[in-house]
């Protein structure tokens, strides 16, 4: 495990302050043991490269007592963790200071469901898909829901602004968030936004929590916008020639009129592998690129039409092969495939490097060679799929089984710098949808505009004057 | 014209000051005969009340000029109002202290129509609906538009975060804006955001800006995106006995699953003074109230279908009648009453309040007997229309002629008040879409939590710690 210093100087938890944790919150929420935190040390990047130990777990269970943990780490200068599931992918919940770690896992309170207002109140700690699970059989949903739902929490969703595949049609978690209780990094309680579709009573002070990696107060309830739920779906596998074809195509369907559901990427090697790892066999699988097209709808005629809207659209606009999954089980095959890319190339090599750039749709195709490029040039295998319809490519740095760890590191850093700044040429970003946390935090702040992070700097420092919300996490202060 | 003092104390525009700013941008962009600036004393907001005159008024042609002077400002500790059309509600753009009047009039260009990544990049001192007008030839449309989009600057409906009537299904200003230009409260110029449907790489600070009424920084260009248009649009009017049952009708819409594109909500009085304004007999104006309801979409049949639902829906629900408007004409009709109630009002009496609450959707029958206690209470009409499916109510004090103008100012205070009130303990805010400007920061400074005062004191301390960025608008700092 790693240090990450910055020039703040943090207090030791002493066995006053254990105590004085213990007097607030009871002894069965203050945890000490060396085997029950370890689990806190790390999220889904490496914890060999991004774990820290915390010196203690506290699991409050309401927003007072996450206030007083909070005054009482100002007061000690000893810094907070806040922490979800701990299913991120860029080291926010990781303690990198020590100090304490604060989990929202007691906090999992459906507080109340209003149909009326078409809205689920929920404590932070609640797995975001049971929302869904609790207002299906009224045709409800909450659409902001990431790739892994089943398991992550809705304020970890709410911390990272998260995405998903289906991001296209209904936008991201933000879009969903008409309301949140934070506790301030001094340890205030306050209500942000309502049940309000739309408010302009003073500064949007919600939406820059949401995405602001648990840096800026920890969300303790918040108020989840619900939509009706789709009752029809279908798919389209579009094949073309390579991947320029393939991603030229999204704005003209897009254009149209008809807003997919998900319009998913991926190249040949993608596609090839994840297919060996399932022991499948696709009759398009030596395909230059393909679009994976998901419709959604009320009506199943609807949903037809738009789909073979889509289909013909992409066979004018140059697709070699337009396929209709003609049932379930064929459409399931097709997004195995989709899904099981990550996973297949952990098999092959469990050390890589799992990115999240984003750019310009448009820009798309021009990132294919520069990813071959620096392939080639870093001995590396680099897998292009993602969610094209948004501009966001979960690029993957693979390292091949032959290479040392030690050259591995060196050429990881060098290959990451190298696509962070043709990301950056092509008017694109780091980070889509996981964050910066600290696995992106030293890139970060050699590529954004100074201007910008002196900006983000002065509400850190304004709002946190102790410093002790998260520190360490998407820049450093000093 | 009255003046709105704070503690903040700023310095007079002397000859000296006047030289310097000629000497950044040209003579013929530095404007000081009284009869040329009078123009830029007030909004769309009553003059007599909310008025005063600017000691200068500057129209830069480009960012670096626009940096230029608030350096100026900075240095010389004079305050600098920006101002788009002139068209807002809340008297953002009122020049509160005199100083410096900025007026992004001059900057009007399309810098760009990116047609692949769906993107316009223009200036923010061009007129909403010029974009439509530039991108319809493709099937395609920027969908935050406001009411005033004829007529209203892109950079003021930034600025104020602008709804409109679509914004139940298209979202406001804030969903369509990827990116801007800023010129920051000391004078630096920054790009936030990108061509990018998504991007967590830091905190949201484009998002902070828009609705912060040019209190945080002067945007200056934006990037636009753009949807594809729909080819087919239909309407339905559906009649209730009262309020409470056609807004009991909201939630049961948007849970089926088709999202209209509008559902205006209009009162017994509303309908009938506007249809007596534009000499109009309707059927059907004397029902207790009723909901416009209009949908969108790529096919007409599919539309069809959808109107078809919605009415049933309604019938199974209570609705005394559902008219689908046969022809251009008659939906162009019911239209023009529910766009004319203000204006039918205003004939009546000049002397108003138009207001902007907005409350969770359930709340809004809520609403209703309040107004009318409001109204009898301190003598005036309070007619209830709006955004029902937003919770948005354009509710409008309005004089009666009888009034004396003392008596008014006093009773309109204490209605507002007592309006406020009621709409705080709904779960409501102030303003849904027409900010708070100076018409309603008194009221704000009373409503709001103090922790979120706080907070958005602290940002504005943090961004702008001269205070010359259009100071006096929607908080004091003293």
């Amino acid at each position: 495990m790693k240090s990450h210093t910055q020039a703040t100087v943090y207090n030791a938890v002493t066995p006053a302050v254990i105590e004085e944790l213990i007097g607030l919150l009871g002894a069965s929420n203050v945890l000490l043991e060396h085997e029950r935190i370890e689990a806190y040390a790390h999220d889904e990047t490496s914890a060999e490269e991004y774990g820290h130990m915390p010196e203690v777990v506290v699991t409050p269970v309401d927003a007072n007592q996450v206030a007083a943990v909070v005054k009482l780490a100002n007061r000690t200068g000893i810094p907070i963790t806040p922490r979800g599931a701990g299913s991120g992918l860029s080291g926010g919940a990781v303690p990198v200071f020590g100090g304490i770690l604060l989990s929202v896992e007691k906090m999992n309170r459906v507080i109340e469901i209003d149909y009326d207002n078409m809205v689920v109140v929920a404590e932070s700690g609640i797995v975001t898909n049971e929302i869904n699970a609790l207002v299906a059989e009224k045709g409800l949903f909450y659409a902001g829901y990431p790739m892994s739902l089943e398991t992550c929490f809705l304020g970890g969703n709410i911390a990272e602004n998260a995405g998903g595949g289906k991001a296209i049609k209904y936008g991201v978690t933000g879009r969903y968030i008409q309301g949140l209780e934070l506790v301030t990094p001094t340890g205030e309680i306050v209500w942000l936004g309502g049940k309000l579709a739309k408010d302009v009573s003073g500064y949007d002070l919600k939406q820059l929590v949401i995405g602001s990696e648990g840096t800026l107060g920890i969300v303790t309830k918040a108020i989840v916008r619900l939509i009706g739920l789709p009752t029809a779906r279908a798919d389209l596998l579009v094949l073309f020639e390579g991947p320029k074809e393939a991603i030229d195509m999204v704005p003209v369907i897009m254009a149209h009129g008809i807003v997919p559901t998900s319009i998913e990427f991926m190249d040949q090697l993608s596609v090839q592998t994840s297919c060996r790892y399932l022991n499948e066999s696709l009759a398009y699988q030596d395909a230059g690129a393909m679009l994976l097209i998901e419709v959604d709808g009320t009506s199943a005629e609807q949903v037809e039409a738009d789909l073979i809207a889509v289909g013909d659209l992409c066979e004018e606009h140059g697709a070699i092969e337009v396929y209709v999954a003609e049932d379930h089980n064929t459409m399931e095959r097709v997004w195995s495939v989709r899904r099981n890319i990550a996973e297949a190339f952990k098999v092959y090599s469990p050390v890589q490097s799992l990115e999240d750039i984003v750019v310009p749709i448009a820009a798309i195709p021009d990132v294919i060679p520069e990813l071959q490029r620096i392939s080639t040039a870093y001995g590396m295998q680099i897998p292009c799929y993602g969610h094209a319809g948004d501009g966001n490519l979960h690029a993957t740095l693979v390292k091949d089984p032959q290479m040392s760890m030690d050259s591995w590191r060196e050429n990881q850093d060098k290959a990451l710098r190298d696509l962070y700044a043709v990301t950056r040429r092509l008017g694109g970003k780091i980070s889509g949808e996981h964050g910066i946390g600290i696995k992106r935090k030293a890139y970060l702040g050699e590529l954004i505009d100074p201007v910008e992070l002196g900006l983000m700097r002065a509400i850190k420092r304004a709002w946190d004057p102790a410093n002790i919300m998260n520190p360490g996490k998407i820049f450093d202060l000093a």
